[in-house]
């Protein structure tokens, strides 16, 4: 019997189709044409993208020369561009913005091939070093409303060039689907005055039953109202609303889990493509230690990251209802992704 | 300049990228694999799909046997099932609700190999007669809040059968996408007393510049906030909150518009795989002839068929987002459409 189920976060519905019971041999993954020619996130390459905005380095080596770890840039086609005034009008009954906004590149190491859950834990570490430098930077521009990291990964994810990298959009509205969670999550703290990603965590915690893997600061489970098989939620254990307050000394152990959870997935359904998206609250971030946390727009949210494997499409159905149909349950996918041996 | 743009029904912003400025011919379209071997779609393999729900027949024929020129059936892999009632449950914060439905194939044609827009207009009123006919039937059922009406077009558009077909799917919940739009409608409906897809038609048929073609009852434009390349909505002029309302004098029109507007899409684009959705009015349809008509929730819909080719990736942007990223402006796609020869 197929199951209509309801994420409590963003109030969507979702059909777990039970009896197609998908399992990861369902799942046809295409190997990646290797893509061969010049790439521009190659060392040694540095003049072919736009300057780089933050970096860790060799020591004595320069900006925009080779000697890198990690480099960020902005995009060289950026879908919104970072000069002038956001200005808001009217045309009729139809409303538009300029198209204000950044766009950069996240370059992950300086190997052209390497699956983010082969890579050592400090490698890991120095890309969510740079996510966090860059929310922290952006954050301060009082254009923009969000900032969205995210990761492309295989060209089926939408990934136009194979070199490991994530990129970020800083945009001046606050993206949909963000603002439906954040109502959500407001309109749970008013009516309990509890954080509704701390209690989900507690209710998965306890079943255990789509848990996939834990440490003494995070959680990765397939979320009970999963949209596509084998979707993963990384969680920290404690509240924190923006990624920009993840102590440092908590960074390695989210590398620990990234890679971890990341290179279940690869086991599991043969190095599938996939997408993962830094879910956090909307700019400015509330702050654990300021006095004003529990009182400010997005207290209530709780940062987390999706992963998202591209092993369905989407068709007529989905486009028309927002409705998303799932072959394969939540619960049999942890179970899969758990057993995976890594 | 990017410009962001929001659509007025769904209050959805998208980002148009003008400076991307992407052409028909920049968009790779996959030839589609032939796809031989067998065919439960084709006549003579009536026996090969769950029994024939309703039909139009050569007379003398019997149904479940050849003969047939349009032929609805329940789909033999039914993402909801018929049978049941629907039950809520909760499990702690979580919620949950049995999967019943419908879930129907509508095979056009007993043809295997016939885009849309090759077909006789005459076939294709076959088509839209049998979808009013089972909206009709489906509507009776007080478990369906919903039933949406839907085509994938090509193995990327979501299609696993190449036998031109159509779907649909009866609900027991209104979805999402489908409840933001009637709820932005009755909003503008609250402030105005006027239809707002009504408006915007008037508004896109004064300023011309994103209208493909026209005739006495309908209208096709790409719309202000396109999500994806050439989105193309078909649109009566005349307000019909429900497809069941369409008059049968009306149908041959209607036929002759998406014959007109699929070849349109298929010269231009070089036969892309395409979705399209029929958006209408949530169950029970009011209708234009009953007294209580602009009393009844819905009565400030108007039912459209919207038409995406399948040319972009969705990406961790979007899945984050919900903000789409559209390399060709609406008004440089419905010139193209414009001048297409058909």
């Amino acid at each position: 019997m197929p199951e209509l189920r309801k994420d409590p976060v963003s109030d969507r519905w979702v059909i777990i189709s039970t009896e197609r019971g998908k399992r990861p041999a369902d799942f046809k993954v295409e190997k990646e044409a290797e893509k061969t020619g010049f790439c521009p996130f190659c060392e040694g390459n540095e003049d072919k993208t736009p300057r780089e905005i933050i970096s860790i380095r060799k020591p004595g080596t320069l900006p925009d020369k080779p000697g890198w770890l990690v480099r960020v840039t902005a995009n060289k086609f950026p879908a919104l561009i970072i000069e002038g005034d956001v200005n808001r009008k009217g045309q009729g009954m139809l409303d538009m913005m300029s198209g204000i906004g950044a766009h950069e590149v996240i370059v992950e190491t300086p190997e052209h091939v390497m699956h983010l859950g082969d890579m050592p834990v400090e490698q890991i570490e120095k890309v969510l070093w740079a996510y966090k430098q860059r929310l922290i930077d952006l954050e301060k521009d009082k254009r923009f409303r969000y900032i969205l990291v995210f990761k492309n990964y295989g060209s089926q994810a939408g990934a136009s060039l194979a070199h490991p990298h994530s990129q970020l959009i800083a945009t001046p509205i606050t993206p949909r689907y963000v603002k439906m969670e954040l109502t959500n999550s407001r309109l749970y703290f008013q009516q309990k005055e509890r954080c509704i990603f701390c209690d989900l965590k507690e209710q998965e915690l306890g079943s255990g039953e789509r848990i996939i893997s834990e440490n003494e600061y995070y959680v990765a489970f397939c979320p009970f109202a999963s949209r596509f098989p084998f979707e993963i939620w990384l969680l920290p254990r404690k509240h924190y609303a923006g990624f920009q307050e993840l102590p440092d000394e908590e960074r390695s152990q989210l590398a620990i889990m990234m890679k971890d959870t990341l290179s279940r997935l690869k086991v599991t359904l043969n190095n599938p493509p996939y997408n993962y998206v830094l879910h956090t609250a909307p700019n400015p971030t509330p702050r654990a230690g300021r006095p004003d946390y529990w009182g400010t727009i997005g207290y209530d949210y709780h940062w987390h990251i999706e992963i998202i494997p591209r092993l369905t499409m989407m068709a007529g159905f989905e486009w028309g209802s927002g409705l998303y149909i799932n072959p394969t349950s939540p619960e049999q996918a942890a179970k899969f992704l758990r057993d995976a041996i890594v």
